[in-house]
């Protein structure tokens, strides 16, 4: 290919997210200037994060302007360099945008093996979405033996691994998905001890029945009605990290959430939180889940859309729960 | 007197408590058993959490049953003794209920002096709502000089300490309100450096203009719109303290809260706490409290209804906001 392609901001979405909203672009390959270098990307993350980056309004990092490159995860290959910390045939993970090509100084590039575990799993279970479960269940969440830990969007990127760690802390995990096949995967292939399916439509009754003992961790990816039935089992000082919203990123007018009463009579503690203001243990985690990985001890699942012409749709999919497992597109 | 009197538990409310909840009863004066002493209340508190023990569904605490003397904090004198513990003319501080005399084993009765501070007082200022401010700012929301406090029902038993707290600790204290008396209070006579009346009509503004720096920690007796309104205006890193939810506990169906989205994006952390489970915290903020109530630092005010049968209207008038500071029953 002798030219490059990105997908950029077209206008912002009020309401749901359209193919509208993405313009695809040609351009030509950058050059690595001085001191940097040039990658090409084999893999684009899509997490639901972005929907953030598409809006004005304030959150946690900058919008993206109209007209600029969609901000993305990405892990690649670099294919040239005049920067001497990285080499031509180096693998790094970086956020390098929804694009095929781009030039860097090389800060937030952070070398991979692609030897231990596969390159896609940089931008999952071994990268953000892994790195935010370990810290928002085990930071956050606090699980001790023999608590029930439950987390939606639990056949997810995050969910997936949120679920296994609390595993392995010797917790009951029961996850919320939707739809029969990702709870029958999340139970059968995950090893939850349950999983509920909010689509079934008695959500309330199925999650007090696969939590006897109530819950004394939440871990929140979804929000809205989810979020009002699961704080009506909470046990006394339980724990909640709040990490994501997804049923509301697409609402103009976000769903009113009534069991706050609960977190009051239940004396809960609820963090909101964002992987990235915890280097630290982020760094700490990385290596432990590529570890777990590499021995089979921690199981993901992939979705994978081809091209980055896809990507748009890929992401309005993944914001509706189309996708199961993390929702990657390959680029090479 | 040679009767008791006490008000029971009638029925339990649906949508807000009336009068005929209640029911005044008299009965003997009980003598003190053996191991027991007999005490004679001369101050019975009034205070929002009440109304949870007014219903079947589950709280922190029991519900009281029907028939049953309400439960409430009350100060009086020892007029019988056969616990070598407490000895006749003693003044002790406890939860003995809405009524005149109760004979006690003394477990959860506290002697205090009455020429330290008004003996009033240790049902409020210097009693389970001043611990419970102590205990919510300090404890959960960490206040630094130069953040800005925000909290609601300001001129009440809680709020009025939280503010004068936070202003010793350096911080901006702002205040809501309803009315324009309650609000001219709180910054003349009990020195915070802003309250808005919420019941002006534009609470967000008001709000905005008096928090220019946006807000660090909150400390939530209210619920519903007024959360939705601070919720807005959270900066990253906030903390806040989730003490009562008042406006919530007279509905049937609660308001539902949209702003969750603003403690996800600034990473705030919510903690629903109880003054009961830090006994601990609780045992060392009283005697700094009654130093600075004794030393004119601390300001407080009464809303004082006379007599016992004037509980019910004293306390229906409370869940309304009708009080103005603390609610007391004056017994004797």
């Amino acid at each position: 290919m002798s030219k490059n392609q990105q997908i950029l901001l077209a206008s912002r979405p009020t309401g749901p997210v359209t193919e509208a909203n993405f313009q695809l672009v040609e351009r030509d390959i950058p050059q690595a200037g001085p001191g940097q270098v040039l990658v090409r990307n084999h893999w684009l993350s899509l997490d639901p994060y972005m929907r953030g980056r598409m809006s004005a309004s304030k959150s946690y990092a900058a919008s993206v302007d109209i007209g600029e490159v969609m901000t993305g995860g990405t892990v690649g290959e670099v294919i040239e360099s005049q920067n001497p910390k990285f080499q031509v045939g180096d693998f790094v993970v970086g956020s390098l945008g929804w694009q095929l090509y781009a030039a860097s100084t090389g800060d937030g590039l952070a070398k991979v093996d692609p030897n231990l575990v596969p390159l896609s799993t940089y931008l999952g279970v071994v990268g953000m979405p892994g790195g935010t479960a370990w810290i928002g269940l085990l930071h956050h969440c606090e699980p001790k033996a023999g608590e029930t830990v439950v987390v939606s969007a639990a056949s997810g990127a995050v969910g997936a691994v949120v679920g296994q760690l609390a595993k392995m802390q010797g917790c009951r995990a029961v996850g919320i998905a939707g739809g029969k096949a990702k709870s029958e995967y999340v139970v059968k292939e995950l090893g939850f001890d349950a999983c509920i399916d909010y689509k079934a439509g008695h959500m309330y009754e199925d999650l007090k029945a696969a939590c006897p003992d109530g819950i004394d961790c939440y871990f929140e990816n979804v929000g809205g009605a989810t979020m009002d039935t699961v704080f009506r089992l909470l046990n006394p000082f339980s724990r909640v990290a709040l990490c994501g919203l997804i049923s509301d990123y697409n609402l103009t007018d976000p769903y009113g959430v009534k069991m706050i009463r609960s977190l009051l009579v239940n004396r809960v503690k609820l963090q909101g939180f964002i992987v990235f203001d915890r280097q630290d243990l982020y760094q700490q985690a990385i290596p432990k889940l590529a570890k777990l990985v590499a021995s089979g001890r921690l199981k993901y699942r992939e979705s994978v859309a081809e091209g980055l012409q896809n990507a748009p749709t890929a992401f309005i999919g993944l914001l509706a729960g189309r996708n199961f497992g993390k929702q990657l597109v390959k680029l090479v």
